[in-house]
C-alpha cells in the first residue's frame, strides 16, 4: 500500500539481493522505520518481538528466515536448526507451521548447492501469492460489505475491527481490512470502528495509521466500547481476522475478540472473520482444547509505549508496581458466534461443512482425521 | 481503610472545619495526595475532573460542595445556583442527583442563618450512611461469595471485577469490593482479577492499589482478556458497581461492563452487581432509553498517562494525531444479564418484583410511575 508517495509491502528482498527488509512496526504510528534482517536469528527476533505480526507476515517472515538461514549453512543440520528456531517463536498462528512446511519442503531433496536459489523462490512466491490471497479475500468481503450496505436506508456503513489485520498483518492488501479498502475506493460510504486492542495497541497504533494514509473514515475506541455501540445500532457489521481457525470454524484471534463476537451474537450484529486458507489448521477442531494460547511478558501489560510530550517515545508504568499482570495474547471465538469466514475462495459458514464445501480437497484428511462428526 | 498507618475516608471535613479534603485519585497509584475544596466551584470541579468518582463519593463530594457554596451565601440564588452547577458535572450517576435533592430538602425551609449548620449535619450524616451501607453490602456480598466458594472443590476463588468499585468510590468500603475485603478478612482464599478500565485505567490504578494496600491477592489484566478466563473456568463469579440501576435491574457502569456481563452469561458465571439504594433510579425502567450515557473528552483515548523513565508521571499519545476518537463512559447491562443486585437492605433479583421486594416502600411510587408492567 501508499505510504507518502511510494508504494511498499510489509517485507521484501533488500536490494543487496540477499537480507529481508521489513517495516518495523514497534515504531508506528510515530514513525517509518525499515529493519533489515541478515541471519535466521535477526529473522526470529522480528517474529518473537513483533517488528513484524499477523499471521500471513508472520509466516512470510519466517520464509525468508531460512532463506537466510540456508544462505549461511545450506546443510540440513541448518535447515533443522532454522525450522525449529522460527517456528518456537509464536505458538498461535498457525501460518507459521505452514511457511515452515512449504520451506522445508521445497529445499530439503535437493542438492545442497540449489537450496539457497530454490529457498528464496518459494519465499519470494509464498509472498506473492499472499499478495494475491489477500486481494480475494478483498473481493469476497466487498461483495459482503455490499449486502450489508445494500439493506442500510442512510448513513454509512459502520465496521467494527479488533487487533490490526490490514496491509500490515500480510504481505498487502490486509485480510479484514482489505474488503474495506475495496469499498473505500469504489465510493461506498464506509467509517471503521478502531478497537486500540491493548495491551499492544495495534488497533490505535497499526490500524489507525493503516486508514488514515489511505483516507478510510474511522473512530478509535478503547477496546470496552464495542459492545455499547452494537446495542444502539451503530455497527452494521464486524470483520477481524485470525491467526488460526480450525477445521470447526472456531477461530483463534487477538484477545478479546471473542468479547466482541458474543457481544455482536447478542445484538444481531453479523461477525465476519477474514482469513487466507493457510490460517486454516485442519488437524483442530475444537478451538479450545486444540490450538495453543500465546502467554506473553505481563510487562506488555503494566507498561504503555507513547509518544510524549517532547516528541520522543517513551514507556510509562501504569499499574503499581508490586501488583502482578497477566497477558494471554489470544481467544478462542467458538464457531457458533461466527455469522461466516471471508476466504480467498469465498464466504463460507463457519463449520466443518461450510469449509468443506469450499475447500473439498481436504474432506478425505480431516476425515481421517476427526471421525465421523462431519 | 488503611493506607500505611492511617485510616482514611476518601473525603473528610478538613481541620478548619469548613473545607472538604479528598484523596486526589487522579495520582494514585503513583502518590497519595490530598485535595483541599474550599468552594462549591472547587467541588464541582474535583467532580467532573474526577479528582473524585464512583457513584456513592460523587453523591458525598456534591453534599460538601452544596455546604461550600451555603457557606458563602445562605440565600436560595446561591442554594439554587450551587444545585444547578453540581448536577451537570456528571450526567449518569444518580446519586448525584439524590444527594442533591437531599441537601435541598435538609437547608431550603430553615432561616438563612442556619442552613450552613444544617447542610453539614446533612452532609456527615450521608457520608456516615455512606460507610454503614458500604459494610452492609459487603455482608451481604460475603455471603453470595460464600455460596459460590461452597461449591469449589480447590483452588482460590477467582472473582473478576471491572472499574473501581471500591473503598475510593465510596465513602469507606466500596460497594462490590466490600464483599472481597471481607472475604480476604475472613481467611477465605480469594484471588481478584483485575480489569484495566480503559481509558482512565481506574482498574490498573485504583483497584490494584486498594487491594495491593489491603493484601489481597490479584492479577491485573488488559480489558479484553475476561472472556477467555470465563471460557476457561478461570472466573468463579463477576461484581461490579453501578452508576444508576433502573427500576427494572438494568445497570448502567463503566463502558465494557456490558461485554463481561455478556460473557458471564454465555459461560454460566454468575454475575452480580452491588450498590447502595441510592443508586436506584425509581423513574427508569428500560436502561438503554432512560439512562444518559456520558460522553466525555476524546483526549482520554487518545493520551494515557504513567509513571515514565524518570519517576515522574507523564502523558503520552497512543494515536496517530490525525485519528480521531471516542470516548463514551458507561454502558447499560440488560437485567437478563445480571444474576443479582448486592444491596445494603439485602441480594435480590435484577428486577422490578426482585427490587420492590427489598423495598416496598417504593411500589406505589413505581407502579403510578410506570403503568401495570410490574
Amino acid at each position: 500500500m501508499r505510504i507518502g508517495e511510494t508504494w511498499y509491502r510489509t517485507i521484501w528482498v533488500a536490494d543487496d539481493g540477499r537480507s529481508v527488509d521489513v517495516i518495523d512496526q514497534r515504531a508506528l504510528p510515530y514513525s517509518f522505520e525499515i529493519m533489515r534482517l541478515a541471519t535466521v536469528e535477526q529473522a526470529a527476533h522480528a517474529i518473537s518481538e513483533m517488528v513484524v505480526r499477523g499471521a500471513p507476515l508472520i509466516g512470510a517472515t519466517a520464509a525468508y528466515g531460512v532463506c537466510l538461514a540456508l544462505l549461511k549453512d545450506p546443510l540440513h543440520g541448518s535447515l533443522d536448526r532454522a525450522l525449529e528456531l522460527l517456528e518456537s517463536t509464536r505458538p498461535t498462528a498457525v501460518n507459521l507451521r505452514w511457511a515452515l512446511d512449504e520451506m522445508d519442503q521445497a529445499v530439503r531433496y535437493l542438492a545442497p548447492d540449489e537450496r539457497v536459489a530454490a529457498a528464496y523462490r518459494r519465499a519470494a512466491r509464498i509472498c506473492d501469492d499472499d499478495v494475491e490471497i489477500s486481494k480475494r479475500i478483498g473481493e469476497h468481503g466487498l461483495a459482503v460489505l455490499h449486502d450489508i450496505a445494500g439493506s442500510k436506508s442512510a448513513g454509512p456503513l459502520n465496521i467494527l475491527t479488533h487487533c490490526n489485520a490490514g496491509w500490515l498483518a500480510t504481505v498487502d492488501w490486509g485480510t479484514a481490512l482489505a474488503p474495506i479498502y475495496m469499498a473505500y475506493d469504489e465510493g461506498l460510504n464506509v467509517h471503521v470502528w478502531v478497537d486500540e486492542t491493548r495491551p499492544r495497541n495495534q488497533g490505535a497504533s497499526l490500524t489507525a495509521y493503516e486508514l488514515g494514509g489511505h483516507g478510510v473514515p474511522h473512530t478509535v475506541i478503547v477496546d470496552n466500547a464495542g459492545g455499547h455501540l452494537m446495542q444502539r445500532g451503530m455497527v452494521d457489521v464486524c470483520i477481524v481476522g485470525t491467526d488460526r481457525t480450525t477445521a470447526a470454524g472456531d477461530v483463534a484471534n487477538k484477545i478479546g475478540t471473542y468479547l466482541k463476537a458474543v457481544a455482536a451474537h447478542d445484538n444481531g450484529v453479523p461477525f465476519y472473520v477474514a482469513l487466507p486458507q493457510t490460517t486454516i489448521d485442519w488437524t483442530a477442531r475444537d478451538g479450545l482444547s486444540d490450538i495453543p494460547i500465546e502467554q506473553r511478558d505481563p510487562r506488555e501489560v503494566r507498561f504503555i509505549e507513547g509518544l510524549g510530550p517532547d516528541g520522543r517515545v517513551v514507556e510509562v508504568e501504569l499499574t503499581p508496581p508490586t501488583s502482578p499482570a497477566a497477558n494471554i495474547a489470544f481467544d478462542v471465538t467458538p464457531a457458533r458466534l461466527v455469522t461466516g469466514l471471508i476466504t480467498d475462495r469465498g464466504v463460507c459458514e463457519a463449520s466443518l461443512n461450510g469449509l468443506l464445501e469450499l475447500f473439498p480437497e481436504w474432506r478425505s484428511d480431516v476425515e481421517q482425521e476427526g471421525g465421523s462428526d462431519a
